[in-house]
């Protein structure tokens, strides 16, 4: 790491960020079992192998149309779980809350938190409550762990992954970004956006026991390109995807184009990004299509032999690379 | 609740913290397991006690004499699972970082907490960071929570508190709360204090097999007074200090004379309050005493029946009843 000073380019999920992850964190932190590129981690406990993981949430406004910030942090939190395998079963909920919030606002927040547990079946056991005083805190920030518990034997992850799999989305991608940008309404544009978040649990339970599933990922922070240079940098591979076949609301792509921003790079908060083996992907796309939600799940691209780039096969059959989110083109949003 | 804005008298430990917590969040949240006044939650699990408890950390300044916010946060949420009787196994940890802070203080905060986890043998296995804007978030907030397992028939809790029990504390009080304040400066006081944050993992050891021990707690956020008062909410009996028993550092008192704080309400982030039965606290001292770190250990109470209510009794041989903390005197400290 080049720099002295933390930037915003150190949380906004792309190179800046793995670095500091890398080599401060994981540096201090690294032991066997942290695995710092996986979205849970096993730990051993005797009969069962049980999932815990933690994700913080600051998302301003702090309710957008399709969610707010308490069902994204329960979202967040159990998709974590879900694209790994397991099932989620207790929450813990840790809230830094800023003097000064209306506690109507915070009711509201905290119901919705409530509800979205309550959808999935998981458990708030623990929480924890702070107040930070006016000024600090962007009215509420939600840091969640959860626990979940995975069948035995199941091996999915980034190192399963072979050249010539298949690449799918379980639906449309950048709603949730675009929804939270328009929400904040500094752009002078209107829409009928809503975010996408919701629980993938339905999606991954479908796919979960597939042979052939190699690696699931929810393509939150950083967009679907973010999960495909993941792919590239744990693996060693390429990855292809073909843009006329991934999947983007009318309103998504307008606001994109208006603004400047590929939706690629957008974060989701209800879709599943799977890489099946290809006698597979059939299977598992019909799958994703028969759930509600599902309709809009598409065959995306592949796994290559070669160089570990990402290659976008564009609408009039040529090729670009697509680079990394490297410094803070978005604002921030989650 | 009467208000209808968060003040900073709902994150300080007192009374309207409670409220907030039982009437909003234990409202939405509630569930058969989830008890908002325990420090470690038991969920069950096939074959073991396994506890999972959360905490989150705010303090300015972030390093201080004796610690840091990094290595505070290992202690403190392992304090937790260690107080409710459990050996913690497994961490995981939520960095909210602010834009522009200096990444090689970031490296000494988390330095800190790894050799914090290593010293106690616990693990961080899962984490995550978020960046937010310069002017929000000050410096580094830290969410933690905390997995480990408690041997099978352990009955601790406010619960098992009965008339006539006494009341232990390991050692002086209001040290981390003095030395935090000093190290502000804003007082213009210099002193040679520092925090007692430590875990106190060996004290909890050290009583948990002891039969007639009915409960421990670590006086954090509002200090010893506000264990005292949890004890009387939970178990409608009175609760009697001794004033001259109760070991104050000579530097804290002065300090808090000066200021005209109670270092009663001044949080410990290494001390353990235990209520055992009259006929162990012998046996309970003279193990904590024997510990490094133990020597001021103090029987300094007793719970007794009639009103619930904290009386203090003086050096004087006169009693006070100690009020609870209710709006925010205390500088913002944990």
């Amino acid at each position: 790491m080049q720099d002295t000073h933390i930037t915003l380019s150190h949380g906004n999920g792309g190179r800046f960020m793995r670095e500091l992850i890398d080599e401060l964190f994981a540096r201090h932190l690294g032991n066997p079992e942290l695995d710092v590129h996986t979205d849970a981690v096993p730990i051993q406990i005797p009969e069962g192998e049980l999932l815990f993981t933690t994700d913080g949430f600051i998302v301003q406004p702090l309710e957008f149309p399709g969610g707010n910030i308490g069902s994204l942090a329960v979202h967040g939190a159990t998709n974590d779980l879900a694209v790994a395998g397991a099932t989620p079963l207790y929450l813990s909920l840790s809230a830094f809350i800023e003097e000064g919030l209306a506690l109507a606002t915070l009711d509201r927040l905290i119901a919705a938190t409530a509800a979205a547990a309550q959808e999935i079946g998981v458990r708030v056991v623990a929480g924890d409550t702070k107040v930070v005083p006016r000024g600090e805190g962007g009215g509420l920030y939600l840091a969640v762990s959860a626990l979940g518990v995975r069948p035995h034997g199941l091996r999915l992850g980034l190192r399963e992954i072979r050249a010539g799999d298949l690449i799918l989305v379980s639906g449309t991608v950048g709603d949730h970004g675009a929804a939270v940008m328009l929400a904040r309404q500094q752009f002078g544009l209107r829409g009928e956006l809503r975010s996408d978040a919701t629980s993938v649990l339905p999606f991954t339970l479908a796919l979960r026991e597939l042979p052939g599933l190699r690696f699931m990922r929810d393509p939150t922070r950083g967009g679907l390109a973010t999960v495909a240079h993941e792919i590239t940098h744990a693996c060693g591979l390429g990855v292809r995807l073909d843009e006329p076949r991934i999947p983007v609301r009318e309103p998504v792509r307008s606001v994109c184009e208006m603004l400047g921003y590929d939706p690629l790079f957008l974060a989701c908060e209800g879709r599943v990004v799977a890489v099946v083996a290809p006698e597979q992907a059939e299977r598992a796309l019909h799958a994703w299509r028969s759930l509600p939600g599902g309709e809009q799940a598409q065959l995306i691209g592949e796994v290559s032999a070669g160089d570990p780039w990402v290659v976008l096969r564009t609408e009039l059959g040529g090729e670009r690379l697509l680079g990394e989110l490297e410094d803070d083109p978005l604002p921030r949003i989650c």
